[in-house]
């Protein structure tokens, strides 16, 4: 193999490599999303990264487990899939490990999942995903509870310009109710509205000879989309009761969210209809202007609990981590990165007492970075600056003020004794 | 299959499954870690999931790779590998993305490594370890520094009693550069060793015609173990001059690790000749009694670098998360565990008021768990209890003072209005 080759090939496409800066960026994030799902109740849970294929192709689809990296288990022979979605491992969880567990279950995740892509499609393969779920809350309160969840997040990301589009499986459904023959149909028009694939559309619901109102209605789905008028509209266009109580439901949730202060970000969309086969009811999708995929979304799933076992309705969403750091990123919401607080010089005849000294600046929280033998001051302000260090200070031995504080900006040069330069650090925290 | 089957293999034995209290658990223990290498400079950095076999194999060594979980990428056709090991990929990246950064550089991770074992073994094929890797620094400050960074980690999680055990693969090739002709009997007589097989130990030597002066100090190696005594020990066994330079080094180390007042988990092991292959220097391991496997251990490893085409002198270890958590488990580290800090119970009329006020209490940063219809207060006191909520008010309405507060131990109650709220959760912070 060339080497240039070589180089080009050394890492697979779309898995996930962080360096310093992005890694320290995506730890912010989780932590400030850990920090608001635990602040509403919601405990994390890990899940294994690998599962029988048998079993977890109870909760996920088709679609999704055609995309899932497989291998056989050396062991038991059985075929592994790397998980895709950690909405469905929860979901086991739920139904088996936590049967017994008072309801509802607040359980929050941050995981990878993997799906095939093709090599060079660009899109990833190895996906960082935060969400959560609420299982056992029937009523859409809890709906209402993951919106809000959703919309929170993003602020306290530091997002101010985004919308989140709610549909509601069940207004689609209902449409399609009188036609139950032929499940396959069903999912046939269920991905050509998803994909917005109008021709498509048409052409199934001419074969499935759909009667003409619910056709039009059908295919008027993509401009079912804005402010709250589109509810009244769409009331306007279906007596349908199923059809119906989907549009009454996203009004509570809607008057709900508004009630906790952030209506401005909401649109209705009754042509979301996310293409994961197991939502039942309300479902919604986090979008930004700029950004071609959606940031986030989830909705109801209360049928998917009971496909392993135990039937408990059930709400959720997942937000895309990488996505959402990729927008803030780019979106100037990037703070000064340092990879410490301080470099310490110092040379090797010193270092007991300048490892004594770093010790004890750590013990008070600062990161500290100590280096032993340098020889000029211009080469230690070039060490402090490759290091990514906001300050340098180096040992130097003889008086009892034995460091040397060398501002990286002004190269002004100060002699500290151990607390000056505790004190130093302080003010610039 | 039968039920009872179905339900006893749903999950591949192994992986990771964490509940929510031990998930929390988990993530202390990460965020102290966490914290530690930051502050003494380590960034953390993410690697792949999965790399090409062909790529990787250059850093893993057989044993190891033997035991990864491989499986074909459909689209490129070569044989991935799910990571076994992640000193190796970061090698791979110090050796490539950032062989233009300045050295030193000091990365760490916490990340899952996956190991095929036998299904009913009993250890874990999902493992999550943290380690910390110092590339580009060749003298004895840096082996000195993660040795010193690893007690730290064990004291900052409240361990007590554990040990140290420090040896040197210098020590042991040293024994070995007379026969240097064939290096499958080396790697023979290094797993012989780091297995402590002394029957099959002397049948490899006798085979390799290594002479008796030799095999008798590589048949004392189990026993040079213990304090720093061991060191003139060794030195009067051989004059080897790699031999006396690995003690040599030792001591720097033990000493430099006493000047910042961590000698006494310190032993002397020469026998502790690490598995991995590509140990060169100084290792160590970390045990604790009671416990049958090591805690976690490290090395030098000043080769590994240069097989990905970048050569460089490097150093680091790794914890074993789990097992950490599972002493500290047993040995009574815990603390007790709530979801939440609050149940704010409320009825459907008083939805947008009760959930203002515990948006209100989420934004000081408590846990509130908000519940919508319940009945009697016993009810309510029950709902807390299996939530696991720290606290339980319940809204009622009317008065200024509408909120409940029910002491979930006397069961004592108080109408408070929700500054009052928030001063009681203060209180019990």
């Amino acid at each position: 193999m060339k080497n240039a080759e070589r180089k080009k090939s050394m890492v697979p496409k779309g898995v996930a490599t962080f360096l310093p800066e992005g890694a320290a960026r995506r730890r912010t994030i989780e932590k400030t999303l850990l920090t608001l799902f635990g602040q509403w109740g919601y405990q994390e849970v890990i899940t294994p990264l690998f599962e029988y294929l048998d079993v977890l192709s109870m909760g996920v689809g088709e679609e999704l487990l055609n995309r899932a990296f497989k291998f056989v288990d050396r062991s038991s022979g059985r075929m592994m899939v790397l998980r895709p979605d950690v909405t469905s491992q929860i979901a086991r969880m739920a139904a088996t490990l936590l049967s017994q567990n008072p309801l509802p279950l607040r359980l929050c995740y941050s995981a990878n999942v993997l799906r095939h892509e093709e090599e060079h499609a660009g899109r990833d393969r190895e996906i960082f995903q935060m969400g959560v779920e609420c299982i056992g809350i029937e009523g859409v309160e809890a709906d209402a509870e993951i919106v809000t969840i959703a919309i929170e997040a993003l602020n306290r990301l530091g997002l101010k310009e985004f919308k989140i589009a709610i549909g509601h499986m069940g207004f689609f459904r209902g449409l399609l109710e009188g036609l139950e023959g032929d499940p396959a149909i069903t999912t046939a028009v269920l991905h050509a509205v998803a994909r917005k694939e109008q021709a498509e559309l048409e052409r199934l619901l001419l074969r499935a000879k759909v009667p003409p109102k619910t056709r039009s209605v059908l295919l008027e789905l993509p401009n079912l989309f804005g402010g709250e008028e589109v509810l009244r509209e769409a009331n306007r266009l279906t007596r349908q009761a199923t059809c119906q109580n989907a549009l009454r439901q996203i009004k509570i949730i809607f008057d709900t969210i508004r009630g906790a202060g952030y209506g401005s970000a909401l649109l209705v969309d009754l042509g979301e209809v996310r293409r994961f086969d197991y939502y039942t009811g309300m479902v919604f999708e986090i979008f930004v202007d700029g950004m071609g995929y959606e940031l986030g979304g989830g909705g109801r799933y209360d049928q998917l609990v009971e496909r392993f076992g135990h039937a408990v309705a059930s709400t959720g969403f997942a937000l895309h981590i990488e996505r959402l750091q990729t927008f803030l990123d780019k979106n100037g919401f990037r703070e000064d990165y340092y990879a410490a607080d301080l470099l310490l010089a110092y040379p090797v005849s010193g270092r007991a007492d300048a490892l004594r000294i770093a010790q004890g600046l750590r013990r008070e929280g600062y990161r500290v970075i100590s280096h032993c033998g340098l020889k000029s001051i211009e080469e230690q302000i070039l060490k402090a600056q490759q290091m990514r260090a906001k300050h340098l200070a180096v040992y130097g031995g003889q008086s009892s003020r034995n460091l040397l504080w060398i501002d990286l900006k002004s190269r002004a040069k100060s002699r500290l004794n151990s607390e000056e330069l505790a004190n130093a650090l302080a003010k610039s925290r």
